[in-house]
């Protein structure tokens, strides 16, 4: 994988679409990458365009998103907008030949994002979901090490991610966080493993109208687990992931910045287990790793930042993204199987094809 | 509920049955209590026993267990051996007259349990659990928390005990550590709480006959969900509970000695959600608290020492030990059905009233 | 003290002078700050100020400091330059009759900084020193806790600074690091207790030629003892202050974002000692409290702002800022103090008055 | 060097002498050492000693410490009476012929310290001073690599040793704390790197009638440094010692269990710096290495059991301990000299040969 800067070409005019909470952020990493000329801020509410950009910038504020689709200038469009309104906004960026960056997640359902995608694929334009996470240099080595074995066979995932979190009135907990794990599985997986089904149970404990409170089970092709914890009523912020591996397992802990990830060679080790008729035998046969823990040097780089230059790379390259869109559909398949599995009181749901 | 120091009587003879992992402890902790006089270490390997005890004590070890039944200067017998022999041993104890301690789980079954509870209720013997997590200075302010409301109405409990642990032959990861959890929870939920249902979902990655990561959800009869996660195959050794409430929200750290109990002013407000009928209008009522964190002062003491206390005085009371066979017998309740919950891919089952 | 919010007035029209590593951030907070109107940003390398600016920036670069002072619309001068060349950028401002906020240290030496005290004194103009530390939510609520006695009469402070830092070819390690902690001392002593000696250790053992690695002492007029370790050469980041009182000890971890400031209700109490002639009565009223820790929750500013706009307030007001030239007088003269005693082997030097 | 368990030979007869706040530990050990017969534990105050055994042991409690060193059963005698004592209980247990182990500080001179080692010398007797933690896996392990090369040129060590502590009558916290920092210094030194002088700076400000916050500084031949904290005063457990090199750096955190030694390939390089004349090209060649960290897996033992163990070895082997009489003499030297620099405002004081 390349993240290797653009090349001197003319930089690509890109709109950023919506100023709410992460429009500021896109503002910012487009504005810092020569790779993009950020042309417009589009808002609905054209004062909250003006005020992310202040009182000292050249980039235009508007609440005319037709025009800026007009605007020749404009080659890619980043949409930060609310999922509901993911299909209409991107469906007519696409229709004006703009290549498309996505919030996550990337549509409200899975055929409203299979749609986007058919489009995408239909007109050769580029289609990426800001799955922000898969950049952060934790995640990029995470994927290294799993997908280049060093952790040998995947054993079981379990991820947290709760913090005193902003309830929210039309979605629950699983589809506002669990697409930051969902999308970083669907990244460090090895080619040969995939989701087979997907269980979820929630609590609203505090009566909010939606579940405050998520457990998610994937099951794996390959006999593994992977279990994610989100909740919005913790008074701690914990972001934990751990990855278990038939080799090493590795620890990433997101709060603790001197030290993300860490690598262990420990574990158990069942030699032969496979062959073996009676219990007694195989019982012998367990031993212990106790070694060393090793935790690479990893680079502080914002994880937005080298997003938006993989956005301007697929661009130029004509390459899908590493988030691409398909990626983004792979996230909803899960949310939505999850959120009928949740509905049925935790029954397995497969995961679609 | 009073741990208090027993009075001058005459101390009470005790046996240990079982000089395997857990039976050290006991014996160091009966040794050290005024109020027992401990009398013999049993074991089937008599070598075992005489090793334990060492060069330097006079406590006798044998593996006759009937000759120690028969002595009279026995009064009640601590029982560490597998669960799968707690019927016959502790059945052989109270038959004989004798008091019984039963490290947990109670019994390999519930009906075994049953059977334990009702033979020592017909006797007016005591029959206590060793749920030693319970007289951790923590648990006990946990459940003082918990009960006399100061956390408000319980929300939820996310139970976190991870390691690299012994794998075992005989049980699951389930029935090795979730005891502990479920012991906890039924130490400290207040008298109008109870569980309602039970699921479970594991996994066995590395081929070891039963599951040794695995996740359990407690429904609660008030709406609160409880989850555990269990786990053999962690580099890591993670024992967290957050107990989340109305008010206040605690969390245990159990791996952190200067700070293992935290309870935070944090949390969601949702001011008179019951009484709207609009979603817009409930958005408005949202609102979060972000007050301090108070780390309350909690004495270091060995929890074992406490509980062997608090045998002595139950015996000396002829009352109920604050965990009894009772609460040995309803954690059993959910562990079966967690079982048969793992054995249907996590379909809930009914906690037996 | 008031952080308020300045009125409804023209902002003031500032200049920030360097473009080096502090700078960016001063641009980024004029900016940012409603009081202040950002209309250059000057360095000898106009290029590096273009750099900083942007491709978006309506605030123009200059390397021509003269013309920026001559301009009637700046009003304030912001100075991230090297402190060596504080005095002549500071004294051309103040004799344009700007105001002036300088990055620590104030100075290069404490001559040179009393002059510049001295000229904005006499010409009525505000001059501030940007002790960024002082504006953390955490010092803050530090110094109200000390001055306001509820931690009781100061006992001691104990400091760690350190790092795997710059390693700079003209300074050494006190003067890089340990303004911070002193500026920070200076801010947070009630008005009763000063500095009254200093004595410092160092050693450069990698042959920089300055000392890398530091330890300061500073004895109190009350008979307590700060003490600061600075250190280029640590493979971790640590940020710790103990602040040491007769009634409560703050422990305040900066690297911590979840748990800041720590107030421990734990201390050793000697009640009556004074009166005592003989060491055997003395030993019997040693006590120990053992209470609990109280984190309190803590707004998350960034300090920089809350610093520019203190330089506004404190411009409109026509009074001193909270870190005003004098303090930042102060901490030269505590580090003029320290790097005689380093001289001469640790031998403690009396402050300035 | 070796821990071997010893041979088959007859068990050492041993006595304890002192069950104040040590003894209790050398007790437990001793008894689990099979080197070792246990056979008396002294007291001036009989039933103190009959308590610390409790009611189930064979060993025998006794006041007649003159009875003990006349019983040709005992071959050895650990001494954990106050350091006044020791001049006088270890001279007549070396006259009486046996080998002797004291508690730290060996004496409470110098002078008493050379006469104990100059008489076991002279008789031949293993004289060992108790440096428990030099014992520590993880001192075991700093030893190996600081002494092996892998750390490197040793730059500085910094060592922070902070508790609420007991305050003492008779000996300032320099005293009471400071030995366990300066045996572990004597431990891992390199052999061709000593201590040239001392410097200490320390504080009473609870008027107890000694310091009760000291800071020591240890200038090494090769121009390193050491710094130690000590404190009685601070509400939280701080143990860490930064072993400064210049290849890789080790950070030792006793109070984190699960990683308790770290080590950072992180630092600053610096080359050729001292062929270099001027400073604008050292400037250039400062480097940054930004490597990875490596915790490795140490094993979880009783430092006081290994202690045993090697106090059992050396008496056997006839051979020093590697913790014996001159270690413990050395440590005396920089106590001694610390106290006189304390005495002086910190002046340094030269450690004598």
């Amino acid at each position: 994988m390349s993240l290797a800067a653009a090349d001197a070409e003319e930089p690509i005019g890109v709109a950023v679409v919506g100023a709410g909470y992460w429009g500021p952020n896109l503002v910012r990493n487009f504005q810092a990458c020569p790779e993009f000329h950020l042309r417009w801020l589009v808002d609905l509410d054209k004062t909250r365009a003006e005020r992310v950009l202040g009182r000292y910038s050249t980039v235009r504020p508007t609440d005319d998103l037709a025009s800026v689709l007009a605007d020749p200038a404009v080659g890619a469009v980043a949409i930060a907008t609310p999922a509901g309104t993911h299909l209409e906004v991107a469906m007519a960026a696409l229709s004006a030949g703009k290549h498309v960056l996505l919030e996550k997640p990337l549509a409200a359902t899975f055929d409203e994002g299979r749609r986007l995608v058919d489009e995408a694929e239909r007109r050769g334009l580029t289609l990426m979901c800001d799955h922000t996470f898969c950049y952060t240099p934790a995640v990029l080595r995470i994927r290294e090490l799993l997908r280049g074995g060093e952790l040998g066979e995947l054993h079981y995932i379990d991820s947290v991610r709760i913090n005193l979190g902003l309830v929210q009135r039309d979605i629950d907990v699983l589809w506002d966080l669990a697409p930051h794990d969902l999308s970083i599985l669907d990244f460090i997986l090895p080619d040969n493993v995939s989701p087979v089904s997907v269980s979820a149970v929630g609590a609203d404990p505090i009566g909010a109208g939606n579940s405050c409170v998520a457990y998610l089970t994937v099951r794996l092709s390959t006999g593994g687990i992977v279990h994610i914890h989100v909740n919005w009523l913790s008074p701690v912020k914990v972001r934990t992931m751990i990855v278990g591996g038939s080799k090493r397992t590795l620890v990433w802990d997101d709060m603790n910045p001197s030290q993300r990830v860490a690598v262990y060679d420990r574990g158990v080790d069942l030699a032969g287990a496979e062959a073996l008729g009676s219990e007694e035998r195989r019982d012998l046969l367990i031993s212990y790793r106790s070694g060393e823990m090793v935790a690479p040097a990893l680079a502080e780089r914002e994880a937005l930042r080298a997003m938006v230059t993989e956005f301007g790379e697929a661009i130029r390259g004509g390459r899908p993204a590493l988030t691409d869109g398909r990626s983004g559909l792979r996230v909803l398949g899960l949310l939505e199987a999850a959120s009928e599995s949740l509905r049925n009181a935790g029954t397995p749901v497969e995961v679609k094809a």
